[in-house]
């Protein structure tokens, strides 16, 4: 089912008609006055047993059409509801390229649908081939194979692996998320180390400001924040706040809310006073809702994207009432 | 072509039957007595007109065909001369889902050929999320989709985002390379910062140390060295040498020969007193060593393929005279 679908519409080379991604993510969320992002993690082992009649773990192409199916009727759910969703790349890279296959017809599915799509890789590399990784996914409107408005990427190897990801994000229209305090306990191992009295999040937190502050004056964005934004975590809420007050030009891609532990509560101290500056991800906390406690006995298996649907609306809710997104 | 060769060799579930990668790799480079690691980076510019007659960058099919024959070549070319290949996933990528089925099959390919596979994706993500990129990647002997016998990986997310990979190396004969001190000039922008006294690279290597030392106890390893190695530039000449000695039990994996400015001099130090420690790669300089000036007037395009065989057997004898490789 998938090859038919995706190549027709994809040009490899194409022209920028859109409006820098920063807008265009200011923009999706006042229209759905929620910073609710969804992530899309499949997991053979808990999604819906209705979705795997007659299908095999151990045949890729099975998987491969059993995850496309499961994102698409997700997507069907969350579309009216929020503005983006993420797609994880490890969970489709897994099962091999017609995993890959079945991650290209997600995005392009979610975009057809008028969500976002933030495609989470972690992807870096220098020079001309981290140019190959950014021409390839970064690139709404069908400008790259992949699709992605835009890419998470990990800053280990500094600047110079990090600018041709911006060039290709600002002048597409597309836009990055750079790792800078992950939401996972070991993420301290490195990123807490002190530098000058500074952590090393902190550091790797100022450089993308400054490449956020750069991409707004570039690509004349119209709302406060810039196409480079940041990852930090929900279950740092101090550290979010901090980061907040001190690049107050960084969009901010948090995740951890939900199955990590983080509540609204946690991520509040992310947003300014408009609702506006981060997007909050919950993955398996919507689209596995039904195995939740607080949704299991309510819908149960059987009644799974009901369950979907409850936890968004949900989410939403716990954002707009326990952070400034209410403002929206 | 691409879609018939792949799946139907694969398992998705498999049991181990192979060596310890470190093992593995000592025994290649000894049986071809020579570190030379030879990257397979397809550009499509650089790649001869001959291959390329009748197809178009523009259809993701033909790049992905183009790709796949060319590195098919270079694979028929080194296989007889060298203990392995590093494909770079990103040339792949770049041109969506059919080129990943190319990079499948590539891997496949080199495998079948004798030679030992480092896939070089650079990825990393935490908790459940890594297994799932290490359960896809790295699994020689049909054990994954992908199928390589190494990967290299990032280790901004921390020991909890790296011991996923290290598990599934470990479990399945496989290895991984965790990025050090990368070749370009950028990366000291943060792996240079210094904390207490001892520079980010140097802490990142002493936990790599750590892993790969523990990986020999776990997996019985005979040769000194364990299945978790690091990727430290050529560019860095005295670096290597210092790492070399600070961490003596990990394998070394040094992009940045050739094209990138480093010579066989400058990675003397990755090595042991028997010409162990480490693998040295260089891509650009030998699969388009066609386009070089040493070896564009002898051979040029019309027999680029001998310029391939020249340009390895140069590197082999280059390594052999400059440092204790000749010893092997």
């Amino acid at each position: 089912m998938a090859t038919k679908r995706y190549y027709p519409s994809v040009q490899l080379i194409g022209e920028n008609q859109l409006k820098p991604f920063s807008d265009r993510l200011a923009e999706k969320i006042r229209e759905k006055k929620t910073p609710t992002l969804v992530g899309l993690d499949p997991r053979w082992a808990q999604i819906p047993d209705s979705l795997k009649a007659n299908k095999s773990e151990n045949n890729p192409q099975d998987v491969a059409d059993v995850f496309e199916s499961f994102c698409r009727k997700i997507i069907d759910i969350v579309a009216p509801l929020v503005p983006a969703v993420k797609p994880q790349s490890a969970f489709f890279e897994q099962y091999g390229p017609l995993g890959m296959l079945a991650l290209a017809n997600v995005i392009q599915y979610a975009s057809q649908k008028g969500l976002l799509v933030v495609l989470d890789a972690k992807r870096n590399d220098i020079g001309s081939t981290a140019s190959a990784y950014a021409n390839g996914l970064i690139g709404p409107n069908a400008t790259s194979p992949w699709g992605a408005d835009a890419l998470t990427v990990s800053p280990y190897l500094g600047n110079d692996s990090l600018t041709p990801f911006v060039d290709v994000a600002n002048s597409r229209g597309g836009g990055l998320f750079i790792l800078v305090k992950t939401s996972n306990k070991g993420g301290g191992q490195f990123q807490d180390l002190v530098i000058d009295g500074v952590p090393l999040y902190q550091k790797v937190g100022e450089y993308v400001a400054q490449l956020a502050n750069e991409s707004r004056t570039q690509s004349g964005i119209l709302c406060e924040y810039g196409n480079i934004g940041a990852v930090i975590g929900a279950t740092w809420p101090e550290q979010l706040a901090k980061m907040r007050s001190l690049f107050p030009g960084v969009w901010f891609l948090v995740p951890g809310y939900g199955s990590q532990g983080g509540g609204a509560r946690d991520v509040a101290g992310a947003f300014d006073s408009h609702g506006l500056g981060a997007i909050i991800n919950n993955s398996r906390g919507i689209i596995f809702a039904h195995r939740a406690e607080v949704y299991k006995e309510r819908f149960g298996e059987a009644k799974w994207e009901d369950a979907v649907n409850a936890a968004t609306r949900d989410m939403i809710d716990e954002l707009a009432t326990e952070t400034t997104a209410g403002a929206l």
